[in-house]
């Protein structure tokens, strides 16, 4: 990373790059006609004349994209600050790109809708404005849990694993699009372990289409279902979510959900034969501890409800994997379930998935410094002389990750205060209002009250509804991409 | 503060002074039976019966306290963990002692309820479990009515100003009792900054007491409303707190609430004549920019209530008052009024008042150094060759503050977690619980819901109690304090 760094700081660093960002930004959205295909060709297979609006989609797509990507730009400085810009810029462009087949199609007839629809279908939120899914055609519900498969992973990422990109601009791209306080390279070149995390992903995903197909499930299920799941999305296709479905494969998706949110570093590991250190890991440790604490102590407090402990950990475990790895599929209306189980679960939202995963939220490992900050903090009270590093797996967390995380919290505290009240504004009630922002911030879906499990977001006005809109996106690549774009000097010439 | 530093750490570290602990706490003791008296006196005018619980709990604390501060300890080696170790000491035993009084008369039964009822008048929280204050003794409205006045300003505080205390103690123990991120010295003596805070804390409460009594207010009143003011506590001795009284009393509490929030440093540069320097102290300007854009917006948003003007923005005035300096006096139940005006509310909670007030919260300063501290980061992404500072007042903001900041925020966050987890339990609504913690960690006094103006927190369990008594200390300390007591580090002998 750090090689990188001064590549990218050499040479005038005041102006922005604006040639390189619109270059990104062209392929980017010629990338998006591709994915569009499979919508495409479901709408074929099921001759539905909803087809036409992919079509339309793509073609813009290409009028926009091609011309911006005909040559490469002579210029390639690239700095961090490009790469956020890029990012957030590519993010915008895309969502609003690929809401228009929702909206060209009269199936999401509001524009904001359907752009509320796509970003929580990138972010992978899985929240939702629809009231009836299954309204939808084939075509759209494909393409609307496809893009929680592409949104995933990163659609940077994939523009790194299969594009020869400039320079500098691979880690800084990776770096604003990954989650996680750091981002650790597999293998020495970029390019490669964005191939790799991208070969796991998609065998993960073959893995669990292959399981729910042998509970059962229709092919198109298994698809759409697998993609929420891999990219810890959460649009489901049944009005009811998962409900609906055996409880086998209630169990197959619950294993995913949690599988999706483990740090795919440990995936590479084992891979490579190097599974004694897979499972040193603290972060996943401590991931796995909180699930496993999670789902003991609603049990506990929801077994009166199903009286049987199978169905109690079943439900228990289901529905804490779908809110800590931001997923967001229910079997059940959690609303109703006792105080203490409904805080855990408000709790989790925060919480999160581990780092290098698919999942959102604050993250486990980002939590892990944080406290470890505090533990030093009073450690250096006692011992005013000794200096206390603070620690991941062994290793000194460098001062500057730190500081950083500790960054992110405040950022991240106050854009959730500042939502809380602009959303006020519908009068809703406050926990309504206070678990749909942690519910879109933290990229899961559903939160509790009017936007529980059972209901939906159609029910905000479009102001509020551009709020969340901003959130998911703020979430999903972490604040300061987002923030960025608010900051007269970074459009500014110098 | 660098010099008493430096003095503090000569010596070995790792040993706990115990002896100039229990000397501190022996005179904390001596003085809480001093502070008894004007209670007993109370009893005496009023002939209540319920003075001899006051004449027992003085001879309980000189038992314990004079045997204490017989000699002066020799090892005068006092390091900050020794400060916190004691401040925290301090307030639990002087909440234990204050407490016997109400358990001795009967008037609160149970001994919870009498240690809730006391840290809560102590840490100026004004949160009651009283369902009828009305039926207590005047004395007792007194006593409980006076801990707020004495927790306001600190104990410790007062026993700088008033005793001769060892070396480099004073620094240290002023540190750990006084609000927000720094702690400056008006002059270079501890002592004399001492004496100087409670010169102008009991100067401004003798011209309220004034100002209310010319508004007609009977003599016991307008004492209790004035301790309740200048601590920032909101115990009131009526069930309706203040919604009894005139306009013209509401309006003077109301400006002396939002007063008791300013740091105290503006009154002495006022005193000793440096006006201009006054009005340029950022963290005063952004309390008074918050108030007045709050006072403003929740006007508008409940004019409808009320019909006219005047009435919306005295209504307004006077809670947006009492919550963010966190008094917690009530005139209306705004649990019943609109939700964007209950969310202002609700994040003025946590806003809090000024470092060097006597109010409670996270403190503007420090969400002034927070709120700095992003904004640098982005501009570091900007610019990453340039180093930018933080700068509050134009000075920079030293590193050390900076962190401990973040850090602050870190242990409130989690702290703030648990809590809501461990009174979920209770089975209450997500909102009495989050509001519950809220109210008593920054020392407010009512939430919304079941805890709202209207109500009181005899509802909860026994445990409840405890944890909500726990937060009520570790937010008057600011708890790192209260964290040391649970380390085991901090206990250990080297």
């Amino acid at each position: 990373m750090l090689e990188e760094m001064a590549v990218c700081r050499s040479g005038m660093e005041e102006t922005m790059n604006y040639s390189i960002i619109g270059y990104i930004i062209g392929w980017v959205l010629n990338l998006e006609a591709g994915l569009m295909v499979p919508a495409l060709v479901t709408a074929l297979i099921y001759r539905e004349k909803a087809g036409w609006a992919f079509l339309l989609a793509m073609l813009l797509c290409l009028l926009i994209g091609l011309p911006l990507t005909v040559r490469k730009p002579k210029n390639r400085i690239f700095y961090t600050k490009e790469g956020f810009v890029t990012v957030a810029l590519c993010w915008i462009a895309m969502s609003i790109m690929g809401a228009l087949p929702f909206w060209f199609s009269g199936e999401i007839p509001s524009l904001i809708d359907a752009i509320f629809e796509t970003v929580s279908g990138f972010t992978t939120t899985g929240a939702s404005i629809l009231n009836d899914v299954e309204a939808l055609s084939k075509c759209m519900l494909f393409w609307r849990s496809f893009t929680h498969w592409v949104g995933g992973m990163g659609v940077l990422v994939f523009l790194l694993a299969v594009l020869p990109m400039v320079g500098g601009s691979q880690m800084n791209l990776m770096k604003a699009e990954s989650p996680g306080p750091t981002v650790s390279r597999l293998v020495p070149k970029v390019k490669s372990t964005a191939k790799i995390l991208y070969e796991i992903y998609i065998g993960m995903t073959v893995l669990e289409i292959i399981l729910l197909l042998l509970g059962g499930m229709p092919v198109f299920d298994a698809l759409t279902t697998a993609f929420g799941t891999a990219g810890t999305g959460g649009f489901g296709i049944k009005n009811d979510s998962i409900a609906g479905y055996s409880v086998y494969i209630q169990v197959v998706v619950t294993i995913f959900m949690i599988l999706f949110g483990v740090n795919f570093n440990i995936y590479y590991l084992i891979l490579i034969g190097k599974i004694r250190q897979s499972t040193k890991n603290e972060e996943v440790r401590w991931y796995f501890g909180i699930i496993g604490a999670a789902i003991l102590l609603i049990t506990f407090d929801i077994y009166h409800l199903y009286g049987s402990v199978g169905k109690a950990v079943q439900q228990s475990a289901f529905q804490v994997a779908t809110i800590i790895t931001t997923t967001g599929y229910s079997t059940t209306d959690f609303n109703l379930w006792p105080q203490a189980s409904r805080t855990i679960l408000v709790i989790l939202m925060f919480v999160g998935a581990c780092a290098g995963s698919t999942g959102g939220g604050i993250k486990v490992s980002r939590l892990l410094i944080l406290f470890k900050t505090v533990k030093k903090e009073l450690h250096q009270f006692l011992h005013p002389r000794n200096v206390t590093k603070v620690k991941i797996d062994g290793k000194t967390v460098e001062h500057e990750v730190v500081r950083q995380t500790n960054v992110f919290l405040v950022a991240y505290v106050m854009i959730f205060a500042i939502s809380v009240l602009l959303i006020s504004i519908d009068e809703k009630d406050l926990i309504t209002n206070f678990t749909a922002v942690a519910a879109t911030f933290n990229n899961i879906g559903p939160g509790l009250e009017l936007v529980g499990p059972a209901s939906n977001f159609s029910i905000f006005s479009n102001p509020v509804k551009m709020v969340l809109t901003f959130d998911m996106l703020a979430g999903r690549l972490e604040i300061f991409p987002m923030l960025l774009l608010f900051v007269r000097d970074t459009w500014r010439k110098f």
